[in-house]
């Protein structure tokens, strides 16, 4: 461990000019209140909830100067029909430019990018607007689905299902020309991400995972594993052959639903609270990481008041681990244990 | 793993003529609505509360032919006087032998057997009925408790507590001639026998398991060894020296009690999901599995409906698991992933 | 495990005079009902709510003579104003001095002391006492918070987050002279202590574990390394040159709040139940057991009277498997499996 975190921060010399500023320093938060890439409405409150959990007094305690952008203004089509299957192609199409946009302007300007969502179809635009900016960055998706469907292997046709087959290089060729998409393209290799916390594959993303040879870990592969272990061939696997920017786009349905109920497509035996901090505490380690999603809270299916509130601080707690916030304790600016010679002083921070 | 499975279901030589059958093609479920092997009523209504959980569409879509047999219908004994503390002896065992046909004749016939209790005094009549047809079958009693007490042994006289005394060779001597069970002898020996999940061991159990040197892995055993490693030396006890038919008793007090409330002697500190997931997944991948008990969900205890749900839902987890459900994903007959030219048509399944 | 468990009771030749005596078969419980070192009042009543969960009755199961010496009468001071930032000094300082002797007397009767706090601050008065009968002790700590603060790091000026820094000898020079303390100085040396379940570290806290270099497992470690692999080497750090009494101070909030939620300070990603049980089974184990605190039980604070049943319930599954609860069975004085010639008789135990 002791070669990661700050240290490696100052040895990123293989980033690009954009990637290699000073990002540990500053964060910008963007909130995406945008729901059309799935059929429950409320997600699009996910930035606010997520807000009001205390996210930026937590990342400002965490000594970085929290720019926080407000909500992108998406824009409302009145008339958005299905294309095949696809539901909302130009709605999610159109949000997803303009979260592009955004993502490639704030990674350009220096900041380490957190993206509330929203639904996971927002990663299109996320992943993308930070590859304009980091070409070579790796992906790690934490989820409890693939959200690798193409179009037409989609049962649901929902898009945030389908945000990785518009990443993929290698899926090019199946993919079809669906309205208000045109003016993105693959720019990822399938050898490029990760995924962590699967435990509801379609048979159609299976069949790509496998025929792609993308490196996965299954709920099951954790329980074999440990998640020690995981996050160790997770990092081996993305950064062995080179230093370069971590994507993080994590989904909270990862989570139990236990610990995240508030949220639209729940699947049981998910990761525990332990585990989740672990995966981020790893990835905030390797000093890499330049942007990161959090998306699906959704604060219209908690159950109850507590049960919202459990999962969007669950969310703020994540997004801190990712940026630093340790368990361990840090270190700060104290010289020495304070003496008795101080006592009437406090603790000088 | 990639010796188990499917392969493994076309290789099972060693297996006696009717358990050679295709058993994986069809499954048989039974209900055993039976509650005179404790004392609490509402554990005979544990068939229906699984089956209103959503059991037999759930395996349905599991590429199976699921033949539901109903319930075994109890004949109710006016006077069943204890016999030493051993209470309701020959309700117990009069049950039991009609379950012991009733399962014969279904493995016999081929299916995969689905027993839902009722109390795990049935197991008598399970393992029985099952090693009728397959005499060369192993053990694996899922359990925070070991149900071994002998008549003599037992602190509370519920024969609940006693089954495995029945099946074991090991103690023929130590068993009186209880009413009720004249039809019945001994069928297994104690190195056919696995248990997992232990936390709540009698002193004369204690005495018993060491006395036989039977295979045991308490919930200290797990947090030991971890889940993956108790899985690894379970089969290999079980199956090295030779493949042969599985018997799954699974208790859902196994669980731990935030998990499964609604049973009768719940202990804290059981199984998680995941663990449950873990030990049923690796079970269905040796392709041996040919019977299983789920037993002891008991509606009445629930606090709440929720509580009530959760319980028997997780009943069905546990049952599709061990019958091929699989969190990572499954191949279905997909030969690539569908191409642009098919965009007009969904993914052929 | 061969080697520790009641052989180690018969072989522990190192241990003083006073701590050579038969402690196995005696049990001393002592309550401590105070507050003052924390701000939340309730905490004091943490004694009656572990005691009205069946402490006593679980403790007499265990094959333990168990002397209930009721509580300490902790004088009320009218006047006790800060000293620096430090809050309630003098009422801090006289209820330890009171506990203190308490202790020493209980161990020096021969017996395993176990105190009920009672906030943290108490373990001043229960290690210091400890260590006046068994001056070669060693700590284990586990808790959520380091509680290692010196009065002049602690940013609260609460003195249940700096009782370790009283008992160190290493941080001599930076300790004031507090009101209230004059009775009492440093006993322990940095090696003789062993912390588990951090994940709450200030950081003047940080700075004192890395330059005293105390050995120390957050949860973060035991999410990297396991439970079972932690108690290794905590055992193997105290153990290792020579067996000496153990001092166990467990702080309730060292559980997930979901299982401890009646406490004072939770701290989200704790302990599992079966993490302490794991603990305190090592513990026991060892057979070096002599004392231990069971604190910040809180009743005032769960939000529902479940919650506080749960809390106080776990604080009894933590003592009663810290005094040797099992959870793999015990061997009772049975020579044999009861045979059917005994078949009129119960088990005899």
């Amino acid at each position: 461990m002791a070669l990661r975190g700050p240290l490696f921060r100052l040895l990123r010399p293989q980033l690009g000019q954009t990637c290699q500023q000073s990002r540990a320093q500053s964060v910008a938060v963007l909130g995406a209140p945008f729901s059309r890439g799935q059929k429950r409405r409320g997600v699009e409150h996910g930035p606010k909830a997520i807000r009001d959990a205390g996210l930026i007094d937590r990342l400002s305690g965490l000594d970085y100067s929290v720019h926080d952008f407000g909500d992108l203004n998406f824009h409302h089509l009145e008339k958005d029909e299905p294309y095949m299957d696809v539901k909302f192609p130009r709605s999610v199409g159109g949000a997803n430019k303009m979260l592009s946009g955004a993502v490639s302007r704030a990674i350009g300007a220096g900041h380490t990018l957190v993206m509330l969502g929203g639904d996971h179809s927002l990663a299109i635009g996320s992943v993308g607007g930070h590859a304009q900016q980091c070409p070579d960055l790796c992906l790690i998706w934490v989820d409890a689905h693939a959200d690798i469907n193409t179009p037409m292997s989609s049962p649901s046709g929902n898009l945030h299902g389908q945000p990785v087959s518009f990443m993929l290089k290698e899926l090019t060729d199946k993919m079809p020309d669906i309205p208000g998409f045109s003016w993105t393209k693959p720019f990822l290799s399938s050898s490029d991400l990760v995924y962590i916390g699967l435990r509801d594959v379609d048979p159609g993303e299976y069949h790509i995972l496998k025929n792609l040879g993308i490196q996965y870990f299954t709920m099951r592969d954790i329980d074999r594993l440990g998640i020690q272990r995981v996050m160790e061939v997770t990092l081996d696997h993305l950064l062995s052959r080179k230093q370069r920017p971590i994507h993080l786009s994590f989904d909270i349905d990862a989570f139990d639903p236990s610990l995240a109920p508030a949220t639209g497509t729940p699947v049981n035996g998910g990761l525990t609270y332990r585990e989740g901090i672990y995966i981020t505490e790893e990835i905030h380690n390797t000093g890499l990481l330049s942007a990161m999603d959090l998306v699906e809270v959704n604060p219209t299916l908690g159950a109850t008041r507590e049960a919202v509130e459990a999962t969007a601080s669950l969310a703020v707690d994540i997004i801190a681990s990712s940026l630093g916030q340790t368990r361990e304790g840090a270190p700060v600016s104290i010289l020495e244990i304070p003496s008795v010679k101080d006592d009437t002083e406090q603790l000088r921070l």
